[in-house]
C-alpha cells in the first residue's frame, strides 16, 4: 500500500470517523480505521459490529492496499501534521505517515476476528441536509443518554407519505418534527435509531445538500458527498398512536413570543432556581412572567412582553428542559401552549411556519402544598 | 445603598473577583463581593483574609451604601442581563438588581467575623503591564500547582536595581526572568509570592501601561487602571545563590531555531510518546531530531532545521516540560543549550534579544540501560 493524499482532506476525514463512532470498544480493532487505497484514493472505514461509517479521500495511489491502525492515532497524526500533503506507506507492521522531514509510525492492529466494515443497505429516499439537521437534533434532544429502557434512548423515524416522521422522549418531554423527504422505495422507514447517532449524523450531513436514506429491516443510516454512516436499529415497539394523541393540545391558555427572548429569560432565572433547578412561567397581562427562587440564590422575577390568549395561568418546570424545548426555535417566533393540570405544555412555531413541524412536550412539575 | 451603573462594565469586574480569588472558601462571606456605593460609583471588593481584589466602577450614586453579596451570583447575574444599565438598591435583607423588566433579588451575606477587605500595601515601584505578564506568566508555569512544600508552587520575586527578578521551580524545570522596573522605593521587593495568583494577576494587568508594584514586609500586588489585588507572601526562605548557579550552564552543544517550529514537532512526537510522555531531542547535522517512541503508540522522527554548535548529542525530556519551556518564546528564536549528563537544558532567546532575560531550565530524564 502506497498513497499520497492531501493532508487536510484526510484529516477531516479521520476526526469524522472519531466522533461518529463510540468512544472506547472492548476489542482493540474495533478502536481502528481500515484504510483501503485504491488508484484513485483511500477509503476510510470503521465498525464496532453496531455501527459502520466510510469515508473516501481522493488521492494519487502508487499502490493498492489495506492497513488498520488505531482510529485516534491516526486522526491525532495527520491533524497534527502541517505539511500539506503526506504519503501513507505499508512498512512491515507499521503504517508510515511520511512528509517530506517526517515519519509517523503506526502499529497495525491484529485482525484476527475482526468482520471488515459492512456495506450500506439499499437507498429508501432522500432529504434535505439542513431540513435533516434542523428536525434531528432538536428531537434527538429530547431522548435520555442513559435510560435502562432502550425507547427513551432512541428516535422513531417512521415515514408518512412524504413526511418523514421523527419522534423521541424519555418520559418527561417529547419531541416530534415531520420534515418533507422524498422517498424513493415503496416500503418506506420504519425503524427505531439510536438518538446520539441520529443527531451526529445529521449534523455531518448539514452541509450537504441531498442525503441518501438508506435502511432495511435491521439497519439505518445516511449518505453524503462521499461519507456513508449506517448502523442497526433497535427491536422494539414504539408506541406510535400513544404519542401521537400526546400532541393533540387542548389549551387553557397560549402565549406567542420570540423563543430566544423567553430563552434569555428563563436562563438568567435558572441563576435562582437553586440545585432543583425549577423556574416558573406566568402567562397574562400581555407578558410571561418568568421567577426562580431558591432560600439560597435569593429571586428573580422578569416580564417578557408576549401575545396572550387565554385566562392568567402558570406553571412550573425544570429549567433545563424549557432551554432544551426552546432552542429548536432560537432566531423566531415559539407559540407555548399550556393545558389543565399537569398535562404536557407543547411548544411550537406559529401554525404553517414550519417546515420541519417540530413540536416539543414539556411536563410541568407537580408542585407541593407548601410551594 | 442605590446606584445606576453600566451593565458591560459592572459585569467585567465582577467576573474578574471571580477569576481572581480562589474558588470554595470555608467561610461563606468570604465567597462574597462587598459592593459600596458612593457619589461616583461602586467598589467591588473582596477578601478571603489572605488575598485582596479590589475593582471601582463609575456610575451614578443615589444614596450610599453597602452590601455583602454573593460573588458568583452576582458575577453570574449581571453577565447574562441584556439592558445596557442596571440599578442596584439595597431592599431590607436583599439586594435587588434592577432593570426595567426584572428584578434580581441576591441575600445579603452574614458579617458576623467577616473583616471587611483591607488597603493595599505603599508602591514600591512601576513595570510595563505587558512586560509583566510577559516574564510572570511563564515563571509562574515552571512552579508546582500542589507541591507538598510552599517554595515549589511560589514565585521569587526580588528587586536587584533595576531589574525585577522572578525565579520558580517545581525541581524538574525551573524558569527566571528579570525585566526591567522602575523602583520608588529604596526598600526595593523581597518576597515569595504564589504562583497561581501572580500569573492571574500579571494576565489581567498585560492591557495597562505602568502597573504599580505595592509591597511591605508581609504582602505583595499590583494596581492598574481602576483594579488593585494583594495578598500575602509566603514567609519561607528561598535558596536565591544556589538557584543562580544553576542558570550558569556549560553548554556541550546548542541547536538556534524557531520556538513554534519546535514545539510542533515535540506535540507530533508526544502523540507516540505513551502514558510515560517521553520525548527525545538530539543535535547534529544542521537538525534537530525529535523521536518519540511506544509499544502500543508506534513510533515518530521529524527533524527540525536548527543552527547547531558542538557534537552530536541527544537527551530525552517529559513532552509536557518541554512544550511549556518552548512556549515562553514562541513567536520567535529559541537557543537551547544541552550539558553533561543529566544536568539541565537551558532555553533562552538568543543573547541580548529579550527585554524579559526569561531563561528556563529543564532537567533531562535518567533513562534505565534498556532504554
Amino acid at each position: 500500500m502506497q498513497t499520497t493524499v492531501v493532508t487536510a482532506r484526510l484529516a477531516e476525514a479521520a476526526a469524522l470517523l472519531v466522533r461518529l463512532m463510540p468512544g472506547r470498544p472492548a476489542f482493540a480493532a474495533h478502536a481502528g480505521v481500515l484504510l483501503t487505497a485504491d488508484d484513485d484514493g483511500i477509503e476510510l472505514a470503521a465498525t464496532d459490529g453496531e455501527l459502520t461509517a466510510r469515508v473516501r479521500v481522493p488521492g494519487f495511489g502508487h499502490e493498492p492496499g489495506a492497513a488498520l491502525v488505531s482510529r485516534r492515532g491516526f486522526a491525532a497524526t495527520t491533524a497534527a501534521i502541517d505539511s500539506a500533503e503526506i504519503r501513507l506507506m505499508a512498512e512491515g507492521s507499521r503504517l508510515a505517515v511520511r512528509t517530506p522531514n517526517a515519519r509517523f509510525a503506526l502499529p497495525l492492529l491484529d485482525r484476527v476476528g475482526y468482520t471488515p466494515p459492512a456495506q450500506p443497505p439499499a437507498v429508501v429516499g432522500t432529504i434535505d441536509g439542513g431540513l435533516l439537521r434542523s428536525a434531528a437534533v432538536p428531537v434527538a434532544g429530547a431522548a435520555s443518554q442513559k435510560d435502562a429502557l432502550p425507547i427513551f434512548t432512541a428516535v422513531r423515524v417512521r415515514s408518512e407519505g412524504d413526511r418523514l416522521e421523527l419522534v423521541a422522549t424519555d418520559r418527561f418531554r417529547m419531541a416530534m418534527a415531520a420534515p418533507a423527504w422524498s422517498p424513493a422505495a415503496p416500503a418506506g422507514v420504519d425503524a427505531l435509531v439510536p438518538a446520539g447517532f441520529l443527531a451526529e449524523a445529521a449534523r455531518q450531513a448539514a452541509g450537504s445538500g441531498d442525503v441518501a436514506i438508506h435502511a432495511d429491516g435491521d439497519r439505518f443510516g445516511f449518505s453524503f458527498g462521499g461519507i456513508s454512516v449506517f448502523g442497526h436499529v433497535l427491536a422494539q415497539a414504539f408506541p406510535d398512536d400513544q404519542v401521537r394523541r400526546l400532541f393533540l393540545a387542548e389549551p387553557e391558555a397560549e402565549a406567542g413570543l420570540d423563543a430566544g427572548e423567553l430563552a434569555g429569560a428563563v436562563e438568567r432565572a435558572a441563576l435562582y432556581a437553586g440545585a432543583r433547578g425549577r423556574v416558573s412561567l406566568q402567562l397574562g397581562g400581555g407578558v410571561i412572567m418568568v421567577r426562580g427562587s431558591d432560600e439560597q440564590a435569593g429571586e428573580s422575577e422578569e416580564s417578557v412582553k408576549a401575545t396572550v390568549r387565554g385566562g392568567l395561568i402558570s406553571r412550573t418546570y425544570q429549567a433545563r428542559y424549557l432551554l432544551d424545548a426552546l432552542r429548536g426555535f432560537t432566531g423566531g417566533p415559539v407559540v407555548l401552549r399550556m393545558q389543565a393540570g399537569i398535562r404536557p405544555t407543547v411548544f411550537a412555531r406559529p401554525e404553517g411556519a414550519d417546515p420541519r413541524e417540530l413540536r416539543y412536550l414539556v411536563v410541568p412539575l407537580r408542585l407541593a402544598r407548601d410551594e
